[in-house]
């Protein structure tokens, strides 16, 4: 195994963006770090994800739509870092820092109900690493491929350890076949390196089409032929809980049903980002903040 | 509605490749011609497909795969017309006329469980109109957009009337999230002319990326709001038989399992090709066989 940056490696127990391939790493750390008391969430430690039903009534799931929808169309947001666009359709497929720009979801993140499901995993105060809605449009909803979250959050971010969840609340009825969300229950105990250095303002591209920062098709049967593959579908409100290591992906969108969901990331307060671990410089805060604040 | 070609189109019950968007056509000709006998085939009239488990003994999907890996490895095969390659990865997508190239697939065609079945549904003798073999590779495996197929056979091949259907036995096992084909149920009752004259040699591109003979989006909500979608999920050995018109698409398929399948279209020998009804000219024989031979 040779570092691209030796410099910035020492003691790092998650080494990536690595000139060639490299092993699987074991996972040092625990997937749960609190104590467990609600129910959906007893198989998260051998799963890394837990679904939780009916996470927002009918009634907050029209209402929320109807604010993303606001967002969407709010011509204020289109020249917006923040406001992240389909290349091939030019249509909105992300809006970042949504907890900022949406009172309602801000205040939706503070409730046990919602940050109460990351402090029980994580075992301490959390923040908000990072927020998002996204859009995946019908008809022609780009997927995206397999990867670890941390894997990026720690080269690109400074993130020291998987101490970190993200909950995706979704908007719209998550089917097998409109691109639901595919996981790799398991996955999140095996750490995957990735090839290749990171490009400066990596985050521009990798936003749209990620190519760095992606486990090699070796990697990725290694992975499924060991932890199998399992689907989040559910119905609008539902939600997936899952550990910042999982290995997950999407397939494109060909039905006419588009699917979008409120996107939340918990980091521990204990785990606070550094600098990057492999790359040259830190990304946006709206991508990787750092009010490390308690919600 | 206005058509392109109108020289070409007088007394025509399925005109497409029209100039502007056209209502759609309630399909005047039947689904099954004939009498159904094979449990399986009950519901084929009410959805337009049958699912027909174990079609192929285990023994022979691993017979069927090794044939077909060994086609696809055929040097002599790489640089004939009817080889298509993936622009993506330069893999190969489909080789057409699979049952001149393979003598197992030549047999297994005319054994009675195979077109027997498709007599059953049609009614009278049947030939092949085309056959291939298809193979999705995992990890970058792409898709195919919603389409029917007896629109292109129609348009481009001149097939008169929807009498024909297509087997697809399956080699691989067919999951919710490697790319399995998903249907309409029924909606090989309503015929949706496309938008757009043909272009000279279209499928050269169309069978890599289909651009001409689509649907329109509209179109594809329509028709999934009426009908819904269904997905052929099923074990290596089982086989989906579909009507020639009903609307089908797949996702793209990121997992690490491929998916391949032995692909037969039999029409009715009273449905016999004429002149393409809107393309300047005809397609290849191994693409619209005309040699009309009952199998």
């Amino acid at each position: 195994m040779v570092l691209a940056h030796t410099d910035t490696r020492i003691g790092d127990r998650y080494p990536t963006r690595l000139v060639g391939p490299a092993p699987h790493l074991d996972r040092s750390d625990p997937t749960v770090w609190g104590r467990i008391e609600r129910e959906e969430l007893a198989s998260f430690d051998a799963d890394g994800f837990a679904i939780i039903d009916a996470l927002l009534t009918p009634g907050e799931v029209t209402d929320f739509s109807a604010e993303i929808d606001r967002l969407a169309g709010d011509p204020a947001l289109h020249d917006d870092d923040r406001f992240i666009v389909e290349k091939s359709s030019n249509r909105v497929r992300s809006i970042f820092e949504v907890h900022r720009l949406s009172t309602a979801v801000a205040e939706l993140v503070r409730e046990s109900r919602v940050a109460g499901l990351a402090r029980q995993v994580l075992g301490s105060e959390v923040y908000l690493h990072q927020t998002r809605v996204n859009y995946m449009p019908g008809f022609r909803g780009a997927g995206f491929y397999w990867h670890s979250d941390f894997e990026t959050w720690h080269a690109e971010d400074g993130m020291p350890a998987p101490r970190a969840v993200s909950l995706s609340i979704a908007l719209t009825n998550n089917y097998s076949i409109n691109g639901s969300l595919m996981v790799m229950p398991g996955s999140q105990r095996t750490f995957v390196p990735c090839a290749g250095s990171t490009p400066v303002d990596n985050y521009r591209e990798s936003l749209q089409k990620q190519e760095i920062g992606v486990p090699s098709e070796d990697d990725v049967a290694t992975l499924a032929n060991r932890y199998g593959i399992a689907q989040f579908t559910g119905a609008a409100g539902s939600a997936l809980l899952f550990d910042s290591n999982v290995m997950h992906g999407s397939s494109n969108n060909i039905t006419p049903f588009p699917r979008s969901n409120i996107f939340l990331v918990f980091n521990s307060v204990e785990n606070t980002l550094v600098e990057p671990f492999a790359a040259p410089s830190r990304r946006p805060g709206y991508i990787g903040s750092r009010d490390f604040t308690p919600v």
